[in-house]
């Protein structure tokens, strides 16, 4: 059942709001336990208690700071959960607990922050995790921001997981769950006030649901990574950069969709730097990755996965894209300079 | 050793510091790495992987968001360490594990953030804890705050330690472990431009090395809690109503520095509402509460820890001062309108 909003179409975050007293109290209770209660977080004491048995846990921290908050395909609620439980999920870890940490500003339409909330809600659905702690800060008027979030996250690792950028091996098969580049695309042209007549949303999912059964099933992956900030270009890199391997990706077999290229042609950028939030790139031995492909496709975001290149022993470090024309191209790591707050 | 700078007077954060690609990794590898590094962070992987006994954990956060980030002191960096460790050892539990999110503005200063990175890497020191995880975002120049911080950590609850606030009992002594307000007045007198002659300082502190003995040797402890915003009021509001008990505290007893006092004056603020950060309520039993006292005395920054009052049946959820010209005054939960951004 979805709780029913309990702001009015007037209220806004005031400063006291972060002080520390009633009305934070209130915010807390009225609020955020209403959206993303559970037995422990509605504790609201400084920390949350966790029962773990002997584990290997995984720890991981993300802060977002999107603008604007809300854009095609998704909100920064459903971008901080699914961010988190990505990065655990990278590490070969089912992930299970989440601390939230708001930063709003004054003037935030309450409204705003009851949708990020229920976004967040949403996006935890299905995926094992709650909110179990947070912390809640307001700041001035004026900063043109709406709210940042930070989310940390704990999650356990599956038994035997060992999903390292590192294990990246010669002869391994290199896939993609998905086209790349959508969320970047999609956030981007909001920012740029272009309208698509086409349907250009965020890829922003949890990715649990769809890599649970390879990772806790087999055959065994050799490395997961998602490419977010610096998209499939710094992923592939880091790779190779880790593992002190080479890899080549044909430019043909690389999924990205026609409104994706459209943007990228306006805007002047390239897919293989664009963020996904939605996407996996998987390393795997390359007898296996007809199975793994298999059981990526049966989820419904993972359908267009797709093989798109190999690790080699030539080349240790570098990444190759062999062009639709026949020619070859060094894709290095993105200085950051193109995409500033897209996660 | 204490790592040389390694940046020059004249650089500062580029929006590209923020975008994922090679300079991401720069100001990573070079700065946060060098005065942060451990085994575990120098991994730089998507999340940290934590060997876990079977053991009770605590997971905790907090945003900072503080205004100056540098104040009489401390400053944003040693806030942020020394907030969540607090926010674990009120829990009963040694801290042990930090992730750390970096919201930086375009154009602040390298060497700002350098001297919170080492601000931070002081207070951890002595702790048993060390920062395993991170995550920096740049925002665009004009926001007109240099810097949010978030610190998420993890905590192992030491055998036997129940520190929850509900835990208070009729009879339990009160005890506070220094002087109050120091944190709050510091902050808000930087902020108001008062210079005052006297020293006056924030007690922004670690209280695991105080509080280690305490919760590792007993007597036991009923309740902790450290008095941050919304300052003793809010924590003593807290704990009583959690526990339906009442709770009376003397105002002559109530160690409050004189330029506490005198700040509080000019600028027309309560002690009792101002935040602390290297302080702690302990709810005790009354015949525990010397053996208690003398242990927290023992340690550099509990010298002044003082008895100040006494849980009571009567008047469940409120608290009660009992003034120095012999009559009583309800304390309230402050509403959190007078102090903004003071952590």
């Amino acid at each position: 059942m979805r709780p029913k909003p309990t702001t009015s179409a007037n209220d806004t975050i005031l400063l006291s709001h972060g002080g520390g007293g009633l009305l934070t109290r209130r915010l807390v209770k009225d609020l955020i336990v209403r959206q993303l209660g559970n037995s422990i977080l509605n504790e609201l004491d400084d920390g949350a208690p966790l029962k773990i048995k002997e584990k290997d846990a995984v720890f991981t921290t993300d802060s977002y700071v999107v603008r604007p908050i809300v854009f095609p395909g998704g909100d920064i609620g459903r971008l901080a959960v699914c961010g988190t439980i990505n990065d655990l999920v990278m590490m070969g870890a089912a992930p299970r607990f989440l601390s939230l940490g708001l930063i709003l500003e004054e003037g935030l339409p309450m409204a705003d922050l009851e949708r990020a909330l229920a976004s967040m809600r949403a996006a935890l659905r299905g995926c094992g995790a709650k909110v179990v702690t947070g912390d809640t800060k307001v700041v001035e008027r004026g900063m043109g921001f709406g709210m940042f979030i930070n989310t940390a996250g704990v999650g356990f690792r599956v038994r035997g997981a060992d999903t390292r950028v590192a294990n990246a091996s010669p002869g391994d098969a290199v896939i993609v769950t998905g086209p790349i580049g959508d969320h970047g695309a999609a956030v981007m042209s909001c920012r740029a006030g272009i309208s698509l007549r086409s349907e250009l949303k965020s890829d922003v999912a949890p990715l649990w649901g769809m890599l649970a059964p390879v990772l806790r099933c087999g055959p065994r992956i050799h490395c997961l990574r998602d490419p977010t900030r610096g998209g499939l270009a710094a992923a592939l890199n880091d790779i190779a950069e880790a593992s002190g391997t080479g890899i080549r990706i044909v430019e043909s077999a690389i999924p990205v969709r026609k409104e994706v290229r459209g943007v990228c042609s306006l805007l002047g950028l390239d897919p293989l730097n664009l963020a996904c939030e939605g996407r996996a790139v998987v390393i795997c031995p390359r007898r296996a990755s007809g199975a793994i492909l298999q059981r990526i496709r049966s989820h419904p975001i993972g359908r267009q996965a797709k093989v798109i290149g190999r690790v080699c022993k030539g080349h240790p470090g570098m990444v190759i894209l062999e062009t639709a024309f026949g020619g070859e191209r060094i894709i290095e790591i993105p200085t950051g300079e193109d995409l500033p707050r897209i996660c």
